[in-house]
C-alpha cells in the first residue's frame, strides 16, 4: 500500500491538473454567442395616406426615441384599432413611415378585436387582416395589414455567416430561465444596416418569463 | 455481371422486405402518447369566507360547468380585480371552495394591475402577491394569494408509471405547429381523481400558437 502522508500536496496537484483542464475544454467548446431580445408590444406602421387621414393633411409624425435597428424609431402619436368585437386604445405608431400600412397585434388581441391576424414575417402582408384605426382627425380602413408578427433573428450578413445560418433560414432558439424553453421557426434576417436583436412580442416573452435583459441562443438550424 | 432480366421483381421483393422493416421498426419505437392540453385564462379560487365578504352572508356559488378536472367546476361568478396600476372586470370564480383564496393571473396582468405575482404551482401561497377583489356585496383584500400558475401535468398516479414519471417531477414538453417549440419545468401531479391534461395559461397557449385542441408530448425529464 502507497504511503499517503503527503496526500495533502498530491490532493493539491490533482485540484490544479483538474482545473487547467477544465479551463482548457470551456475555451475548446467555446460558448454560442448570446443574442439580445428585442420584445415587442402590439404596434403600427402607417403608411404616409394611413398618416394624413388620421392626424391631417400633410401631418409629419414625431419621433419619441430610436429604436434598435437603425432608422427605426417609436413615434409620440397612438391611435385606437377597432375590430367587430371591441377596439384597444393607444396603440403606438412606428416610423418612419411605410410603403403600406401594417399593424402588428398580439395573438389574444385578435380574440379581443375579433379580427383575423395570420402569423406573418413584416411586408408579408397577402391575406392578412382587415382593421379599422381611429385617430384625432379622422379613420382609416386598413384591408389587407393585420398580422401577428413571425418571431425572428435580425444581424448583419457576416454575423450571419459567424453564426452558421442564412438570410431566411428557420432556426430554433434556447431561452433560459423558470420559465424556459426553446422556440421553433424563429426566421433568420440577415441584411446590412441590422442590429443584432431576436424579435419576439409580448406575449411570447410573458409565456417564456423573458425581460428586456435575457439573451438567448441559437440552439439548432431545421435544416 | 449478374443478368437483369427479373429486375422488377427483384425490386418488387426488395420493396416489400422494405416495407416490413418499417412496420416492424415503427412498432418498436410506438409513438409517444400523447396529452390534451386545457388553457386557463385568469381565474379565482375563494374560501367560503371571502366569498360571502364579496357576495353576502350564507352565499354559495352557483355551478356554471364543470371542469375537466374531476369535482372542479366554472361558476356564473366573476368579481372584478384590483391592483395600485389598474383593475381587470369579470375575473372568473372557480369551484369549489377552498382553505386559502387564490388568485391566478397572466404575467401581463400582474404589470397592467401593478402586484407581485410569482409563478408557483397551485397552493404553494407564501409569499405570493396581494390584490383587492371587489364584489356585488363587498371587497376583499387578499394579503397573500396572487400567483401566476406555473404549468403542470395532471395524471393518475398508475399514468405517471406509464408515462415513466413521478408526481413532483419537472419535465419538458414538446409542442407542435409553426409557433411551436418546448416547454421546460412543467411539473407532474400525479393524483388519485385526475383528469389527464396538461395545464398553460393563455399567454402560454398564444405565444406556441395552441388551440383546445392541441395535444403534447413529454419530450424528456430534466433529470
Amino acid at each position: 500500500m502507497m504511503k499517503l502522508d503527503n496526500y495533502e500536496e498530491l490532493l493539491g496537484t490533482l485540484l490544479e491538473k483538474l482545473a487547467e483542464t477544465n479551463q482548457t475544454q470551456t475555451a475548446a467548446t467555446s460558448e454560442p454567442r448570446r443574442i439580445p431580445v428585442g420584445i415587442s408590444n402590439r404596434h403600427i406602421h402607417l403608411s404616409q395616406k394611413d398618416v394624413e387621414k388620421l392626424f391631417g393633411y400633410d401631418y409629419q409624425l414625431t419621433k419619441l426615441k430610436d429604436l434598435s435597428q437603425p432608422g427605426q424609431f417609436a413615434c409620440k402619436e397612438t391611435v385606437m384599432i377597432c375590430g367587430p368585437k371591441g377596439a384597444i386604445e393607444k396603440v403606438r405608431i412606428l416610423g418612419p413611415v411605410r410603403k403600406q400600412t401594417q399593424v402588428e397585434i398580439l395573438q389574444s388581441d385578435s380574440f379581443k378585436l375579433g379580427v383575423k391576424a395570420p402569423l406573418r414575417l413584416s411586408g408579408d402582408l397577402t391575406g392578412a387582416g382587415s382593421i379599422t384605426l381611429i385617430g384625432p382627425k379622422g379613420s382609416a380602413e386598413i384591408i389587407e395589414g393585420v398580422i401577428v408578427a413571425k418571431r425572428h433573428i435580425h444581424m448583419l450578413p457576416n454575423e450571419a455567416i459567424q453564426f452558421g445560418v442564412y438570410d431566411g433560414e428557420s432556426v430554433t432558439i434556447e431561452l433560459p430561465g423558470e420559465r424556459g424553453g426553446s422556440l421553433a421557426n424563429v426566421i433568420i434576417r440577415a441584411v446590412e444596416n441590422s442590429g443584432l436583436e431576436c424579435h419576439i412580442d409580448t406575449e411570447e416573452a410573458n409565456a417564456l418569463g423573458l425581460t428586456p435583459n435575457t439573451e438567448i441562443v441559437i440552439k439548432k438550424n431545421n435544416r
